[in-house]
């Protein structure tokens, strides 16, 4: 098996081999299809019950009830003023620097009023209430924390509930510090199939809420996709991927270490490198080479790389471009001399990270743009994490008498060609009677 | 049966009575969920030839290539240059409302610089291409192909592809008028879940879309809901609601016409009225039954009314707007002397329409707002169909050789923290030697 594929956009063969480096299987376990549906059902019919039944079985954490799961605000806050002094700076500075530029994305109320009188307009308003899933374990990671809390905070989300698996009864300090500095207003060691149920039904204890936002295992996921429609969620998640595009300006030593970056995730995880220039893509793999036995995840590395990682010659960095397009990678870097004379040329990316000092890392945790980003190409349809998905709209149709006259008549029109009779006359009970 | 419930919000058996009145099941039924499998499965390895077979199967069109069954430019135009005058100016008219008020939604591009030189944005692009699907037989409405077809094109979606079954080969000359009308760039005479996987997946002659939009029947929904992630969706609509808050001022004839105008779309539609005059509701109720014996479609009227219709009496205008809120309504009317008062009650609707000349049919139609909008409760956290769903954004991050500094800090800190060498590793090779 070699270290990673190498690739010629300039081949013939290179749209099949692209389209099978690509490949991710998505499909779904039939095994935790069943499981979570009979748990989503079990946690509708018995509620609090059935929550710390599954509890003790998968996380052995048992309670009479589920008041007593509840993590006290003054927990979170001993968390915090435990931490190391570094660790806290670091976590506070992420997340002052996440909270200004969710800022800018904020949405506002319009409105606007014809000649005639008639106001139109888009009200918009937060959610009122939202669910954060924390995962437990080692992919507990507070950035993630504080990249869904702060979003819905700045909307103005008024209740932000949160639940993490405390497996074992093991609490993870930085999450709930980060949870303190995230802004949520209420956390429950919960987690699993059985919390996404909770959050979407409501129990005697949890209340319902709105929408359900956070990464998870398969059976959360395959939970959020079952409760959606009776609560909003967050998209869900395949592999982390990042696409480099160099020009050779960078040190193939940074690049290097930005492939590994991801690829150390997981085994699925996906890092490409494309670029015009041999030679430096033979720099890189030396880099790879040469760095990777030290690495901590050494063994993560060589899979992910190996499987699903490539170099890959590209004819230009125009040509580049059009494979970024057709990849729409999460997470893009254009480490090169001049990344405004590319970006014109992106068209779908997650995050688009411009010029050589600008790693994926510090976008990952305090650049201040969400780390939580569409996946498995669907930057081609969706957007990172945003206020916008904490906020939604109501058209608002304030009709003057007599824009009712004018538009009243469209509307009949329209509405007697579709065979809507109410319809046409509701609009025309609102013309004036004729002199 | 009654002709119509009704309830009283001040006594103690409402909150059960509202429950059971909302009750909807919206469960998928197995037999059209394994149709839908097979169907998608078989149009995914067979392309274009799937598709042939089930057109001739389920619409009784035959055709030997797929490009046969498209309908070329010239036949829409002739559909809107044969339509009596009144309605092409009806649909121009509309057409125009629509397209100005969804300019207003248009996002655009911003970035800012830090002191250091850091710069941070959002890049919003229009989707590449977008299918429209668009029903045949009695719900082919040529006002939902403007709806969906404007916000798209307003977007800067460049290729848009509308999809129409054309049962026993006969074709809806609105609906084509409304194709060209509202910028569609291309129409097949295809239908259900085969065109909808055609969509998702591409075949020879279709090509894959980024996003499918546009009502359907169970087949198409159930399409729409499997395909999603290979593609984008909109909302999969439940049946259509209006809510009605009234203080008396409206004439009762035109409250009981506007409670028509949703019940008249289906047996499952729900019309609802909250109003703290019981006098008032005596009227209305007198009015509804004057009215419905002349009404075209009393047959389903009659049904929607009985089942899923409501006049409620609440204790005052402030309660009415609670139960609002907890209903969530699809289209709601504040048909009271002062709407603006109330508006600020209004937390969650789809769409608002204020004050006794707001008729939802003009909104429907003509008013400019659009008329896909969330129902069953969802407009809790979604909303209305819009440019935005046509954009996606791309999180900008450019950082300076200074901003890596301090950025580099943070990052490594808490990606060392997470245990994420690689990540910890990216951001501090951006350090500057030390001297």
């Amino acid at each position: 098996m070699s270290l990673i594929h190498r690739l010629d956009a300039r081949s013939p063969e290179f749209d099949a081999a692209l389209t099978r480096l690509l490949a991710y299987d998505a499909s779904q376990d039939e095994a935790i299809e069943t499981a979570v549906r009979d748990i989503l059902h079990d946690v509708r019919t018995r509620g609090d019950a059935a929550i710390l039944d599954y509890t003790a079985r998968f996380d052995h954490v048992r309670a009479d009830r589920l008041e007593a799961l509840e993590i006290p605000r003054a927990d979170w806050q001993a968390a915090l003023d435990g931490l190391p002094a570094d660790q806290r700076a670091a976590l506070e500075a992420a997340a002052d620097r996440v909270r200004r530029y969710h800022e800018h994305q904020r949405a506002e109320t319009w409105t606007y009023t014809e000649p005639d009188g008639t106001v139109l307009g888009q009200q918009v308003t937060p959610l009122d209430r939202v669910g954060l899933y924390v995962p437990g374990g080692k992919a507990a990671y507070p950035s993630s924390v504080l990249m869904n809390a702060i979003p819905a905070k700045v909307a103005g989300v008024s209740e932000l509930i949160m639940v993490t698996p405390t497996p074992g009864g093991a609490r993870n300090p930085m999450v709930l510090a980060a949870a303190a500095l995230g802004g949520a207003d209420r956390v429950f060691a919960i987690g699993g199939a059985q919390a996404v149920g909770g959050l979407a039904y409501g129990t005697r204890t949890l209340p319902a809420v709105d929408k359900i936002v956070g990464p998870g295992n398969a059976y959360v996921a395959a939970a959020k996709r079952r409760v959606f429609g009776t609560v909003g969620i967050d998209m869900i998640a395949g592999p982390s991927e990042i696409l480099i595009v160099a020009d050779g300006s960078t040190p193939a030593e940074w690049l290097a270490i930005d492939l590994f970056s991801q690829a150390e995730h997981d085994e699925l995880a996906q890092a490409i490198l494309l670029c015009p220039d041999g030679g430096y893509l033979d720099a890189v793999q030396a880099a790879i080479e040469r760095l990777l036995p030290a690495q901590p995840r050494a063994d993560i590395l060589r899979v992910s790389l190996a499987n699903r990682g490539a170099l890959i010659r590209t004819g230009s960095l125009e040509q580049a471009c059009d494979i970024v397009n057709r990849i729409a990678p999460e997470h893009l870097e254009l480490s090169v001399r001049d990344p405004q004379a590319l970006l014109p040329l992106v068209r779908h990316a997650g995050a688009i990270f411009l010029g050589a000092y600008s790693s994926e890392s510090l976008g990952d945790y305090c650049a201040g743009p969400n780390h939580v980003l569409p996946t498995a190409r669907t930057a081609r349809f969706s957007s990172p994490l945003g206020v916008y998905d904490f906020q939604k709209r109501s058209s608002l149709i304030q009709v003057s008498q007599a824009g009712a006259q004018t538009l009243g008549r469209i509307a009949a029109t329209l509405a007697t060609g579709e065979g809507l009779h109410a319809h046409a006359a509701s609009a025309s009970l609102r013309l004036d009677p004729q002199p």
